[in-house]
């Protein structure tokens, strides 16, 4: 992580690890999201954790938007987590979401997009609505011959209301009985109900 | 709305307008509790809205979280709405929330509730918490024939989870499709969805 460039230098095109880089400032920007929410996080915070330039960064995600949706797991995954089966799409969106949040609630930044929305209502509904838009276009390709296709929108916006609801009382509320569930049977139930909420 | 107390003097049983005082303490507490959050309102500022004295809100109500949870109208409503056949109480709720928050959404508690969780997380878990077990106890005594009984439990936190989403998706960030639904409609999903999670 020793990579400062020396001020002037004009841009090289072949870094010296570039996907070192990438996935250096995808871990920063993850916990300074998670840490600070996503207003008050800086490109120069980012670029300091990461131990590179603030213009390297720049060059790897053309702004702050778009290095927080680069940095968000399910939204990174979601072409992973949607190709398959359309009928156990509910099982995969369900695992995935619940290990990636056991993995490291703490620091997904979805958690800090739910907390944003407190103090900073434009920037979070921004960034929900080009998650959610990107989800829907990705579970569309797969579920449109199984769901009629002008009720689709509806039921992935309840499907992610279903999550940020889950986010909300497990990981940032704390209400039980959800907080204190395994994760096998949190998955169990968040499946069973998103697979009634796309398909019935 | 005239009523200050002379201070000093002793408690009188009987107030002059019992009713219309605790009607003005609710309304000057459902709004500076949607206006500040929940932390940041004190009973002072509730009575200096009300027009009533300090002792007087401690008098209906014994505590900041009292007299939230009966400001909250889902919480205060919850018998009313619940009553009934067990079949239709996820149309009954559906009604009761979206009524609820097309009425007022600005000045409802379980909004700023949602939004206090960002700052003020304990306070909120701790009302949450609070609400999501008295739907439990009002639920569960209409549901119990219905719904297995371990299962209730989760049920009805994945119906709160649900409307907390809901929340938060078309009040609080205002992401489309939800944000624009006409409330019918918004009604008739929603119905459909908390009679999966409770039912099937």
């Amino acid at each position: 992580m020793n990579d400062q460039e020396p001020s002037g230098e004009p841009r090289r095109r072949h870094r010296r690890d570039p996907e070192g880089h990438r996935a250096a400032i995808l871990e920063a920007a993850r916990h300074t999201f998670a840490e600070r929410g996503y207003a008050r996080t800086t490109l120069r915070e980012i670029a300091r954790r990461a131990g590179v330039t603030h213009g390297l960064i720049s060059r790897h995600f053309s702004s702050k938007e778009r290095l927080f949706l680069a940095a968000v797991p399910g939204n990174r995954d979601l072409e992973q987590v949607a190709a398959g089966d359309p009928a156990t799409l509910p099982e995969r969106i369900a695992h995935g979401f619940v290990q990636r949040m056991e993995t490291d609630a703490v620091n997904d930044p979805l958690v800090a997009l739910v907390r944003s929305a407190a103090s900073d209502e434009r920037a979070a509904a921004h960034l929900l609505v080009a998650m959610q838009e990107r989800s829907l276009t990705v579970y569309r390709s797969v579920l449109s011959p199984n769901v009629p296709g002008d009720d689709l929108d509806t039921r992935v916006a309840l499907l992610g209301a279903q999550l940020i609801g889950v986010t909300f009382s497990r990981y940032i509320a704390r209400t039980e009985p959800l907080a204190s569930m395994s994760p096998d049977e949190l998955t169990a139930h968040l499946t069973r109900t998103l697979r009634h909420i796309l398909f019935d």
